[in-house]
């Protein structure tokens, strides 16, 4: 929730140039997006999201992200969509970062999701996988499964001041997760970061997704997996198992899963639960106080992976397979 | 530069119910203004802005700033309007603190000033005086002249390392103000605060002012003061005396001043150098390094305060009387 660079009139209106969206009457730095400055930008021709990528975004990496949201929207997906500039691109570049102008998308994060949401996420995940399987970059999941043992042997030596015994309790899961992640799996284009405030809502309907900066090919039930984590657990750390089995059948709606997805399943969840673990975990112990990240407890996550733990089949998220009655 | 407070939907949605502007599209911090948590807010009526009061603000003092902002608006001056919600007030309460909607104002503020833009915010200034005088409100300028000494020993015992001899030139300098601060000038609303980010362009023209969270009860002169102080500096620390000029002749072509604040003058902005001097001083050595709020440097205004030390009379500042050629 930042912004890193302030953006001169001069430089703007330099940079609005190589557009044909109009005249600037306004912009407003925004506090949205981690990894960028954002600017709620409002031209003569409408309201637009101008983004400028900071160090922690690989350069390399935006014709991927930036593509891919043209493609999906192209194929009806809603999200935001990279404007083209004069000279055909939709990359540029102002106050020294590369930069983009991208349409404004009405909507609202479901703060508290409900099972209506949960359905509809999982419907737009799946139509996303489906679309996905027809854009043709690639590019590799930068948290993947065999980056998580570097990630967490990387963090300062005081894992076990989160909680007692935690080194040794992440330690014997990567062993776990290591030995038994599947292969073979439907593959293709997923999200990997689909928290609820990437998913707008308008009047209870899901408007767009947003933030495709962690977007990689990877495992499609993954992507399931991230979301159930992040969608269908209550305040309280307990699993909602209607929410779940609205997602799932959301998800279903569009792509029902293969039998290998849905045996997976409970493993993709203790890899995701995992993943996020370790990113928070390596934050909470090397982000400063009081700068301007917020830091996340890792130990909501640390919850969520005992939690899949105890998990032996799909069913217990609410799985049913398509045809079947809950 | 924050947002100190998260709003979530349903509260957003129940305190929207007291106002008449449609359903909510979408709405984002934005990162502006210092004292409060602001919004922008889509809704199918519009563009507004939905504005937090945190506990910098004095709660009693917000019926005199919406107020005035109301009264100014009415009265031809472009600020942001409060909206009236359907029981009549402007005021509100959000997530547990006084919030207000305000119209949307387009515009920039002119981060490199020319002398037409101030030109243009000494007209908007003079504006603002003669309208105010027939705002019926009252309020005390809370850093007016006898609260800078206090300020000055509220200050922690290292005000000697912002620069050698800085406490004793504060201490000689407050003598003389207090010793010669002048009485029976005209008095009104001043907006107290009209620094570049405050004054709204939009090609070329003076689009509108915002903040009006310092706007009190004091000499009018002491605001122009201000303003010579804020527009009309380079950034190497010289007066510019075309910009000066040009102030002074489009607030005259407003509101003509008298003799004896033209001959105060060169005093005021000796005090309004030290007014900011003592507040950038007190948060430069009381907020913590790498807190939300960005610390300006005070130097910047003991510069200021020296080169007006140097002003013998206004026409230093490019001051003419009306009629006479510069």
């Amino acid at each position: 929730m930042a912004v890193y660079t302030e953006v001169g009139e001069t430089e703007l209106f330099e940079f609005m140039a190589g557009y044909d969206i109009g005249q600037v009457l306004s912009y407003k730095g925004i506090a949205e997006g981690v990894e960028n400055s954002n600017f709620l930008l409002r031209t003569t021709g409408g309201t637009f999201i101008l983004t400028l990528y900071e160090k922690r975004v690989n350069a390399g990496d935006l014709p991927y992200f930036l593509g891919l949201m043209q493609y999906l929207a192209g194929h009806g997906l809603s999200c935001p969509l990279p404007v083209t500039r004069r000279d055909g691109e939709t990359l540029g570049e102002l106050a020294g970062r590369p930069a983009a102008i991208f349409t404004f998308l009405e909507g609202m994060g479901a703060r508290r999701p409900m099972p209506a949401h949960c359905r509809a996420v999982g419907e737009a995940m799946a139509r996303l996988h489906a679309i996905g399987q027809g854009f043709p970059m690639h590019r590799a999941n930068g948290l993947s499964m065999p980056t998580w043992r570097p990630l967490f042997q990387s963090c300062p030596d005081r894992v076990d001041t989160v909680e007692a015994g935690l080194s040794r309790e992440i330690l014997s899961e990567l062993d776990h997760l290591e030995a038994r992640w599947p292969t073979g799996l439907p593959a293709g284009v997923i999200h990997a970061d689909l928290f609820t405030d990437n998913v707008f809502f308008l009047a209870g309907d899901l408007s767009g997704i947003i933030d495709f900066y962690f977007a990689c090919n990877d495992l499609l039930a993954y992507d399931i997996a991230i979301t159930l984590c992040a969608w269908c657990f209550e305040p309280d750390g307990s699993f909602n198992l209607t929410k779940g089995a609205a997602l799932l059948s959301g998800y279903q709606s569009v792509r029902p899963l293969e039998e290998a997805e849905v045996a997976a399943l409970p493993l993709l969840c203790r890899g995701a639960a995992m993943r996020f673990l370790l990113t928070r975990l390596y934050d909470w112990l090397t982000v400063p106080d009081g700068s301007f990240v917020t830091k996340k407890d890792p130990r909501e996550y640390l919850r969520k992976l005992r939690f899949h733990r105890t998990v032996a089949s799909a069913g217990e998220y609410g799985y049913t397979a398509i045809g079947e009655t809950g």
